[in-house]
């Protein structure tokens, strides 16, 4: 597929993990003939140009998107809306424009309205990230053997959309199209509670850290450790996704704590054959999961860290 | 430290994951002369002998540990006692007794009384695993740079503590010792509780299945993903673990229900400072378990298996 770039001219509005790994895939791919970028924050720009992140850093979200015939907005979800309303006057006619946010339709609620005439709004959102974050956290790979979910809308153009997957697929990603709505119940489930549980325990230890001094830190088991990592990820984003994913989130919260006072309940009562029964039960899905290539079955818990060490 | 063996018959009560790889990191170290290994499973004993994870599989404890001068209680925590009990008569003067269960005070309790005098009971759980189990799943470098938490009782002899931590440290982990109280409550923090909310959350997760067909399974994000791996580790030892760390389960989780409520609210109020305050309050934690080398900082979240792929 050398057949040269997919766009000529791609504005990545917000310098983060996400779109500097974009830029990185689209550049290593020669998919896109420049890459332009801006960031609100001076910092990130500054640190922007001098790792070379994208061909050119602009200070204006305006002079970025200017005859851009891709445009990808990739703020938090509660800054979309904002920065839709401040490029919407300068998007060129039959541009693309996409988000990277993890909620759907409260982007396409806040940006929706802004996109002019002639413009194609196709949301999405790459299942793919770390827990880092900021303008040094991208990686070209990042990308490879994800999904790419996009929830185009009733009205939006079958050929813009297949020119959006094809640079979502020749950056390694596997593209998948779902509606909004349905979108955000199924991240609520795989992604968005987990990640708030996460944080939740980690906050539990914290204030029991001061009981028991550095152990909690210095003794954390595999569990424990899986969790940190997953409540190291950036505070802005994941705030703003619960509260624009805030119903599919809170039912989700709401049938996860019924969940656990079953559990907790047997183990009040010393109920061993309900508690090993529901363990049992959880084992398929982790089998479905490496069936399905999202995972390998390589044990890793905590071998990354002794490899590193060895 | 080529000084010969520590130990002249190492005795492995349990052939899953934990002794197999006692068995091969001792074996690869040159640090037991010899290794019997005992499983209550036919099946388990014919794998082991199949693959040579031990010098010599026996068919009964007893005469596993006949003239052991190590007898190594490898089974799960509510086992313990039982195995104790049948091995009793059978230890021989001076050995040393440890085992290695998630749970530290019900273990004494269950196996204390049995202990005949002169066999030094010492016992030990070493922070490593993976979530999978069977004589199949060990590894000689499983311990490496992980902790091993022993907790002597106040009689017991300094002199065979300082030989089993020599053991350990030879297999490549850190000893500490603490007690046996305290060790249940850090690890209900530290591990307990995270493996029990990790099973919960891929139990709502699987009556969601339903809903929303196999997509939760396909789109498993990166904290989901992380959850199900968790969730797959062995039913039995979990089950036992539960039960037998009772109150400090019990305590972790009310504290944490407490916590998920508070966040719940400010998600439902759309309390954006509060749930940005704490998320941030996370990553601190996570820098210490980082400092504490408990960890790497790079970025895994899905990457072994885009690697896997590739």
């Amino acid at each position: 597929m050398s057949e040269g770039p997919i766009f000529q001219r791609v504005a990545l509005i917000g310098l983060g993990l996400i779109a500097g790994s974009m830029s990185l895939a689209m550049r290593e791919g020669g998919l896109a003939a420049r890459v332009v970028g801006y960031a609100r924050s001076a910092e990130t720009r500054d640190t922007a140009r001098e790792i070379g992140l994208v061909d050119e850093v602009v200070d204006s979200a305006a002079e970025a998107v200017a005859g851009a015939d891709l445009v990808v907005l990739a703020v938090p979800v509660g800054a979309m809306g904002a920065v839709a309303a401040e490029i919407a006057p300068h998007l060129a006619p039959g541009a693309i424009l996409t988000d990277v946010g993890s909620v759907k339709q409260s982007v396409i609620d806040a940006v929706g309205p802004h996109v002019p005439e002639g413009v194609h709004f196709i949301p999405g959102h790459p299942l793919a990230g770390t827990e880092h974050s900021g303008p040094r956290s991208g990686f070209a790979t990042l990308f490879r053997n994800r999904w790419w979910l996009l929830t185009p809308l009733p009205d939006s153009d079958p050929e813009a959309v297949e020119k959006l997957s094809a640079l979502v697929r020749a950056m390694g990603a596997n593209v998948d199209r779902m509606e909004a709505p349905h979108h955000d119940l199924v991240l609520a489930v795989t992604s968005h509670v987990p990640h708030l549980i996460a944080y939740t325990m980690v906050g539990v230890a914290d204030h029991l850290r001061r009981v028991t001094e550095s152990e909690v830190v210095r003794y954390s088991a595999a569990g424990f450790r899986d969790f940190t990592r997953i409540a190291a990820s950036d505070p802005t984003m994941w705030r703003d996704v619960f509260l624009h994913n805030k119903d599919a989130t809170l039912d989700i919260l709401g049938r996860f704590a019924e969940e656990l006072f079953v559990l907790q309940r047997a183990i009040r009562m010393g109920d061993g054959e309900h508690l090993h029964k529901y363990f049992t039960g959880t084992r398929a899905i982790r089998r479905g999961i490496i069936e399905a290539g999202q995972d390998t079955a390589a044990p890793d818990f905590g071998r990354a860290a002794a490899k590193a060490v060895r």
